[in-house]
């Protein structure tokens, strides 16, 4: 919709770890597809936090973001107590929206479980889209080539 | 803590329906014990609706009843798909709190479940215990009293 | 993957209500994004209860219907409280797989909340991928076609 | 009921730290009451596990625990984002049962949330009460006076 102001095609992925409780496991002994939507939240809040702006930080300010789409493929299942990363990694960043990409990996094993997407706005204090700080979009793009080293190109 | 100022000794049950939902079954099959907490709360809230004053309203005129306390034991397991009853009573009101007592029953079979309480404390908007209005104090008698039939009190 | 058998063009939706709970609307007083794959999954639940194989008996019968894929746009905001209508349709049937569509919509105001798709998959007692029942397949269809009323076919 | 074989009056606490999720958090911003039977369950299954006998294995062996009763009491709330401390202790061990206390307490500030108790009890293949394997019984008690240290007494 907006046009996108930045963007970030690396590969490096931010990597955050849950261990599946026993409640987000269902009948069928594997781990509820909604809960995974959880983890992609864990995800992209440690991200947020090793970028220096913690999203509770975020919120306090007035701003809010608020998941407009999502898209879920699940691959493997997880089980109850399995330690799993969830890998998370800036796709692009527009003036009011911040687009994520997602990996949940079972730690031990190494298998893909799921891959994900989801779609943020940010919403003001009057309730309405609003744009990003300048500050924190250029932060976004900062953690993804940080964590990903010297990015020569 | 609170002088009680009415004491609701009946032995009439409000009735809600609810049925168990997937990701509400634990790997044992049966509904995870933290899901009572929510039937009970669906309990309490369609009783206060059926007394004509919704949660929701409560709230939105400052007022929140928060869970200070909660006792379960557990008679029996739940399954998917299963229809359960949750049965509310109010066991006393004081100044600022309700004590509510509950069961939750399998419908076509009549088991017992859970048996359970709660106590909620009423809350000003500045965030501290204040008294319930006096209004939905005698509210809370009256839908007991009510739901009972004949009170020859 | 798998060929389509079975395209149901049509536009016509099995409906669910469902209230929002309490714990289900998070700190931004909406409903968390998570939630409304519960709410999905109480609409095919229900759709699959209404052609006469609810899914409890699916899976007693030694199937297991996964989810493996799922997508949502959030449109609008659920308050707590609200009383929801779970649009849900079956898009397609292949030989192992079930692609339905889903609106959520708040039933006072007809706002439309959500708009979402999930793709199911087949699966047998041995844990790998098995073909739907024929007879079931045909279900599938005729519900949609039936609630539809004069198919002229 | 059964009596008890094993009494543990000591006063050790097995800590396990868990970060406030935000679907964790209610309209009301604070952490939903019934979220706190969750993270009683993370203490106990982390008590479990540094006891060399994580849950996981104990159900593979055919044995479960569960939960027949609890009773929480809610002092504070807790917050988006807060790290809380669950402390855990063994409380008593009979035959089949196990009784368990618990502290929740916020981090950085040391604010008690919540204090809580539950009882566990083992349950067969067959679906029955079954006793608790004796090495496992013997282990609650040592992990308790192992994680006080010399309790030369």
């Amino acid at each position: 919709m907006s046009k996108p102001v930045l963007d970030c095609a690396g590969d490096d992925w931010h990597r955050s770890r849950v261990r599946v409780r026993y409640p987000e496991v269902d009948p069928q002994g594997v781990v509820h597809h909604a809960v995974y939507l959880h983890y992609l939240e864990i995800g992209r809040t440690e991200l947020l936090r090793d970028l220096g702006t913690p999203y509770r930080d975020i919120e306090r300010s007035g701003l809010r973001l608020m998941v407009t789409e999502c898209g879920l493929r699940y691959l493997g299942s997880g089980r109850y107590d399995d330690v799993l990363v969830v890998k998370t990694r800036v796709s692009r960043v527009t003036k009011v929206r911040i687009f994520l990409l997602y990996e949940v990996v079972e730690e031990s094993s190494g298998r893909l479980l799921c891959e994900a997407s989801t779609t943020l706005a940010a919403i003001g204090a009057t309730g309405r889209p609003c744009a990003l700080p300048d500050g924190f979009s250029v932060a976004l793009t900062s953690i993804r080539r940080g964590s990903g080293g010297a990015s020569a190109s």
